[in-house]
């Protein structure tokens, strides 16, 4: 049983414990509204941490492309991928995005997400990043999902910046002396990511940006060696980040780096996105290998148009289970408590414990063991945001 | 424009055509309701050309059996597998079939299928053969999915058999002594299929199984070449059975058998299952060897609890463009036209042709190539069932 109470939970545990308890600390059982979850299995309301959430445009036509042998570089290298959508975003108004954003989450929703984490990143210009964290920011503000905005001003470098023979290293000056400040001004963004990898922000250029971030006050994360071994892991456990994310090429080195960082006062969670190599058609991340050595391992979705356009986080803990061999009590761990932390928010959200937000999932599954064997099946019966039912099955 | 009347599709074409033509035979405008796609892409109802629908129990743990090494055959050997099904199936009555049946249906009507192929199998004696066949052709009578029946007595040799010495070859005679007379006697069978597969029904077997049931007028499907080569390729187009299911495994003998069939007048559909192979962890059936030699091909969910526990067509189209490198567009004619002759309803379903059934789908997406592009995505709008509106999207 769990017993929730302004949007918190009360008390978790045998209903009959629970029960008592609450009588005992002056909460009368009749002020409370029953849910019958029959049987069905319940756990902490699931959070993504690591979403693309708002952009506009698709990009459909590039599966083919990749299945005729492309590789993300090589679209990239053309002009296409994610300066495609780029130039979408700029094009489209805070309510189109909005509309977008909204459509998005209402679907999470009903996979039973009720955090997550959105990154900007498709605007590459200060304006356009403060419109996408501030959409982030009032689509989380409506509810019921919570939106943790990421600045992620170093996705890629800008076409702007481009045709300049020091093109990157302008752009990350740019980045931190032009965006870092207006994002920090406007107070939306939680943290900051850096896409650090071999040609796009190298790791020492990531260290000025994510170092610039860390002085505003912002918490720091790194999309990190998801190509090819570029000292992303190294540094996410040297600055202490909240979150390394890929990780599909980890260097020996980065990988203990994550490991000592891990019984450490800091501990960076390793935040794999099966669904993105799964799409990409190339091999998962070592999972295994994190997991042996201790590290805490999440699982995200990487929602956005190029890579996983996929809003579906329990669809993702299947491709963990089936692609990296993870346990299905690893993936649920991954998609709940673990994901909690490397979202930001370990302290309020990402497990059934007093005190913490009464997000809470009924699943139609006797067992948890279910949430991944049947595969991309709507299981979610009941979604509870903050003590309130904001989802049934049908309704 | 689609213009549907009394259940079945009027016309197809651009708006002005369609109704000039509707006006010339008499069909005033006045008389339809008009339904706006909203420039969404509309495709035929989807048809799931095979799956094990009814069933009871789940076998989520052997997912992790699965993750630690054992094989299918393992399972089966230790008596766990498609046996422990029989086992809950044979225990199962005809109500508890039928809810589990349709809640399955319901998921699968919001995904886009409007016609499934459901196989019996999990009973192996003729009463529990029967119930299976007849609560699949009750649930299709409810509506609105149509269900067509397939008699699958020889899915595996069951307990009753397995101590005896001559047990499959007891068990083969004994459907095709006692069972195939009753399950043509009931009439609710359209079809009839074997699981031909070194170590459960040897080709010779399966083909005096099969020409018992083409003697009683069932079509002909087979399970075949799933684990290796078994000759059951070459089967299927000895025999001109509807469809070739699984496939991983075909002989080069028995790729050229079914070439060669699809030139001539009895085309043998490879009806291929890539959840299946996805889920087991295994590599995928030859496809594009399939595509490329002229043999059509279709793509199922293999719904059922052991191997593929998806529900979800869409996904299967995705698992098929990822997995075996099916383009978008061949995934959908997988799902629609070709996984219509496979069903055995070619006639009925599968186009949006004058005549056909009246089965239409409104997806919330702009070009059919984002079908399989929104990974695990629910795009479906508006599901049309024989000229009426069965499903809408939040309602």
């Amino acid at each position: 049983m769990v017993a929730c109470w302004e949007g918190r939970i009360l008390g978790v545990g045998p209903r009959d414990v629970v029960e008592a308890t609450l009588e005992a600390r002056g909460h009368p059982l009749s002020r409370f509204v029953r849910l019958d979850a029959d049987g069905g299995v319940v756990t902490p309301g699931l959070v993504d941490p690591h979403t693309h959430l708002l952009f506009a445009g698709s990009r459909e036509r590039e599966l083919v492309l990749r299945q005729q042998g492309a590789s993300y570089l090589d679209i990239l290298a053309a002009g296409g991928g994610i300066l495609s959508t780029v130039a979408a975003t700029r094009a489209a108004d805070d309510e189109a995005l909005a509309e977008h954003g909204r459509r998005w989450l209402d679907e999470m929703l009903g996979h039973g997400v009720t955090t997550i984490e959105a990154k900007s990143g498709y605007g590459l210009d200060l304006a356009t990043e403060l419109r996408l964290l501030d959409v982030a920011h009032q689509l989380g503000r409506e509810g019921p999902i919570d939106v943790v905005p990421t600045f992620l001003g170093a996705h890629a470098v800008p076409p702007e910046f481009r045709s300049r023979p020091d093109g990157t290293e302008a752009y990350v000056r740019s980045v931190i002396e032009d965006q870092l400040p207006g994002v920090a001004a406007q107070g939306r963004a939680r943290s900051c990511d850096v896409f650090c990898e071999e040609g796009v922000f190298s790791a020492d250029q990531s260290r000025r940006i994510l170092r610039a971030a860390a002085a505003y006050g912002m918490a720091i994360r790194l999309h990190a060696d998801e190509l090819a071994p570029s000292g992303g892991a190294e540094l996410a456990a040297e600055l202490g980040a909240l979150s390394a994310d890929h990780l599909h090429a980890p260097s020996d080195e980065g990988l203990a780096a994550m490991a000592a960082a891990a019984s450490g006062p800091t501990p960076t969670v390793a935040t794999l996105l099966p669904a993105t190599t799964w799409f990409l058609m190339a091999d998962s991340a070592p999972a295994r290998r994190f997991i042996n050595a201790g590290v805490p391992v999440a699982l995200g979705t990487d929602f956005n148009p190029g890579t996983s356009p996929t809003p579906n986080l329990p669809l993702v803990m299947t491709v963990a289970c089936l692609e990296m061999k993870l346990s299905p009590a690893e993936a649920l761990a991954a998609v709940t408590i673990n994901a909690a932390y490397a979202a930001g928010v370990g302290g309020e959200a990402g497990s059934l414990e007093p005190g913490k937000l009464a997000d809470v999932v009924i699943w139609g599954a006797t067992d948890v063991h279910q949430l991944p064997y049947w595969v991309g099946a709507d299981l979610v019966d009941v979604v509870v945001k903050r003590g309130r039912v904001v989802h049934r099955r049908g309704a």
